[in-house]
C-alpha cells in the first residue's frame, strides 16, 4: 500500500486532468487545480488509524506527499474540539463546538497547509517559494520552508498583524512590506518573480496542495466525532481555502465509505467591511466581484476577490449552506465573551464564527438542538491589541 | 477500574500522609505534598492507551481527578516530541529532540499544572483560587479558572510579558501588577488572603496537584519514544516543577513496570543572572540560597528561592544530571539559531537549554551519540520582543 494514493490533478472548471509529479501552479484555463486520489485502493481501517501518531500526517494516503521521507512537519494537527457549554447556552446552541486551531505550529491554520505544501513542493523539487500574505500564511509558509532548507520570499500589507512580520524575520526568510491590501502584495510577487528564477509562486490556490493540508480539519472533525457529522460547520472565509477543503475532505470520506447521509451545512462567515462573498451568494451569482475598500479588525479574511471564490459559492450551495456578513464590534464582543465563559484567547477571524452563530441562531436558521462546529483559525496570542489593558 | 488510582499525599521532607480528599495545602512541616497513586491496581496497558485520545487526560489513572466529570480542559497535551537534525547536526548532539510546549492552550506548558490543578481544586470544593506569577502560569490559571466558572486573583512582576497581562484580563480574572519580583508578588497574595475569604493558594507547590499536571510531559515522552527512554532531558528551571514532575512520571511507569534500566540524565537549567540551584548543585548543597539582584530576559526563570529545590536538586543527584547556567546573550542566539535551522519560533527559556546543550556537549557531559532531549516551554509568541524589527 503506497504512503499517498494520489492519482492526477484535475480542474475543477474546465475538466483538464495532468500529472501531479512536476512542479505545476494553475490549469491553462486560469483555474486552481484540484488533488485526486485512487480512494478505491486505500487499505485502511478506522481502528488501524486510531493508533497513529496524532498529526494531521495519520491521513497520509489522502495526503499529496508520496514519501514520508519529504514529510516537513513541525507536530501540526489533531487540535482540539471542545464542547463550548456555557457560551453555547448562552447563545442557545447547547450542542457548540470549536475546532481550535490556535494549538497549531505559528498559532494559525495556516500551518496545515504549508506542511502539505512545502512538503509536496520539497518532494517535486521545489527550494524556493515565494507568496503574499496577510501574515499568518506568510508565517507559516517561512517556517516550514525553514524546516525544509528552503528559501521564502514573503510580501504583507504594512497594516498585518506585527507579530507575523517577526515570525517571518526570526526564521530567515526575505520579507517585503507593502503599502496596501494583498492584492497589492501579490502584485509585487508576480512583478519579483518575473526578474528571478527558481521560485514556485505558492499564492492562495495557485498551487494545489495547500488545500489539501487544510482539508485535514475536515477529516480531524469527522475522526473526532466517531464519523458522525455535525449539523453545521462555519468557516471565517478570506481565501476560501478552509472551507473549499473541509468540503473536499468529506466528500472523500463519503466516497471512503466512512461517513454517509447528508453533509453538514457549511458556513462562509465574512466581516461586513469585505464580504464579497457573501454577496455573490445574496445575488445568486457563480463568482463574487472585488470588494472596494476592503477593511476589517479580522485581518486575515481581508480578501476581496478570491481565486477559488467560484468553489465556496459551490460548496455552500451543494451542502444547503449559507454565506453570512458579521461587523466588528460584533465579533469583538463575542471573542471577549468566549474567553470570560470558556477561558479560550481566540482569534477575530475564529470570534466573526461566533457572531455568525448568534445571528443563525436568532434568524432562525440554526436550530436549537443541532450540533454545530465552529473553526477558531487562530490563537488570539496573536492578536494582543484586541484586550484593552 | 476506578478513572484515577489516587491513593494518598505525603510529604518528601518528614514523611507524614494525608488523605487527599479534602482542600489542603503545604505539610504542617511547610514541605510541599506529593499524590501518591495505588499504582499496582492500574489495568491499563499499553495498546488500550495508544488508542485514547491525544490529550493529558490519556494518563487519567495516573492523575489526581477522581470523576471525569470534573475534569476541565481545553484539549492540552500530548505536544509534538520534534528531531532537530539539522540544528542538532550543528551542535554536534545528532539525536537531538524537542518536545515543544509552545502548541497547547496559552502557548506554554503551564497550562499541564492549571488544567490538574484547576480541575482537582473544582473537585475538592474550591470555587477560587489565587497566585502570584512570573505570568504564563497566571494567563494559563487565569484561563482554565474561567472554563471552570472559578474566581481568579492573579498577581504578577509588572515587568512581566505583556501578553499574559492581556490573557488574564481577557478571561476576566482578577489582576494585580506589583513592582517587584515574584517574591513581592507572592507577599502581596499572602496578605490579600488574610483579608479575604473562600481562597485556595495555588502557588506552585503549595497546593499537591500542578505538578501532577507537569509530570504528564515525562508520561509523553516515554510514551512517543515507544517506552525507550532518552539519555538526557534538560528543563529550564525557575520554580522547578517541571523537573521534578519528570523525575515522578518515570518513577511512577517504572513502579507500573512499563519501563526499567537508569533514567535519563535531569539537567536543570538557568540563566546566570538568577541561578540559586545551579550554584547549590555546585557546592553539595540540599537546598539552594535565595539569589540577590535576579535578572534575565527568560523572565519566567526568574525565581530567586524556589519552594522545591531540594526535590530538584534530589531529581538531579539521583538521576546523574547536572545544573547548568547559561548567559542571556547565548540563549538569544539559540533562539534564533532553532527558527533559522528549524522553523520553530521558541521561547528565551526553552532556548536557555540549548545553550547548556551546546555548553555539555563542549564539555564532553553529553555525547556525541547520546538522544537528548529538551524542553521547549513555551511559545515564541509570547515573546515577540526576542525579534528585533
Amino acid at each position: 500500500m503506497p504512503f499517498s494514493a494520489l492519482s492526477h490533478l484535475d480542474c475543477p472548471k474546465c475538466g483538464l486532468t495532468y500529472s501531479p509529479d512536476q512542479v505545476i501552479g494553475l490549469c491553462s484555463c486560469g483555474s486552481p487545480l484540484l488533488a485526486r486520489y485512487d480512494v478505491q485502493a486505500i487499505m485502511l481501517t478506522k481502528d488501524e488509524l486510531a493508533t497513529r501518531p496524532p498529526d494531521l500526517w495519520r491521513y497520509h494516503e489522502l495526503l499529496p506527499v508520496r514519501s514520508p521521507e519529504n514529510v516537513v512537519t513541525l507536530g501540526e494537527g489533531m487540535t482540539p474540539l471542545l464542547p463550548l457549554p456555557r457560551y453555547g447556552h448562552e447563545l442557545g446552541v447547547e450542542r457548540l463546538l470549536m475546532k481550535d486551531e490556535g494549538l497549531i505550529p505559528t498559532g494559525t491554520f495556516k500551518a496545515r497547509g504549508a506542511a502539505v505544501g512545502v512538503s509536496r513542493a520539497y518532494e517535486v523539487g521545489v527550494r524556493k517559494i515565494a507568496m503574499p500574505t496577510n501574515g499568518n500564511a506568510g508565517s507559516a509558509w517561512a517556517a516550514y520552508a525553514a524546516r525544509a532548507g528552503m528559501e521564502a520570499l514573503i510580501a504583507m500589507p504594512i497594516a498585518a498583524p506585527e507579530i507575523c512580520r517577526r515570525e517571518v524575520k526570526v526564521v530567515g526568510a526575505e520579507l517585503h512590506l507593502i503599502d496596501g491590501l494583498i492584492g497589492d502584495a501579490g502584485a509585487f510577487i508576480r512583478a519579483e518573480l518575473e526578474k528571478r528564477d527558481g521560485y514556485l509562486d505558492v499564492s492562495t490556490l495557485k498551487e494545489p496542495y495547500r488545500i489539501e493540508g487544510k482539508k485535514t480539519m475536515g477529516l480531524e472533525i469527522a475522526e473526532q466525532l466517531g464519523w458522525q457529522l455535525p449539523d453545521v460547520i462555519l468557516y471565517p472565509t478570506g481565501g476560501g481555502v478552509g472551507i473549499i477543503g473541509i468540503w473536499k475532505a468529506l466528500v472523500e470520506l463519503r466516497e471512503l465509505g466512512w461517513i454517509d447521509g447528508p453533509l453538514p451545512r457549511l458556513v462562509a462567515v465574512q466581516s461586513s467591511g469585505c464580504a464579497p462573498i457573501v454577496r455573490a451568494w445574496e445575488k445568486g451569482l457563480p463568482e463574487s466581484e472585488p470588494w472596494p475598500d476592503a477593511q476589517t479588525v479580522a485581518f486575515g479574511i481581508t480578501v476581496p476577490k478570491a481565486l477559488g471564490d467560484f468553489l465556496v459559492l459551490q460548496a455552500i450551495a451543494e451542502t444547503d449552506g449559507c454565506a453570512v456578513a458579521v461587523d466588528d464590534e460584533d465579533l469583538l464582543a463575542e471573542q471577549h465573551k468566549v474567553a470570560q465563559l470558556e477561558g479560550s484567547f481566540i482569534c477575530p477571524e475564529g470570534a466573526a464564527n461566533f457572531a455568525a452563530v448568534r445571528q443563525l441562531r436568532e434568524s432562525g436558521w440554526i436550530h436549537a438542538d443541532e450540533q454545530v462546529v465552529a473553526l477558531n483559525t487562530g490563537a488570539g496570542l496573536k492578536y494582543p491589541e484586541t484586550v484593552p489593558l
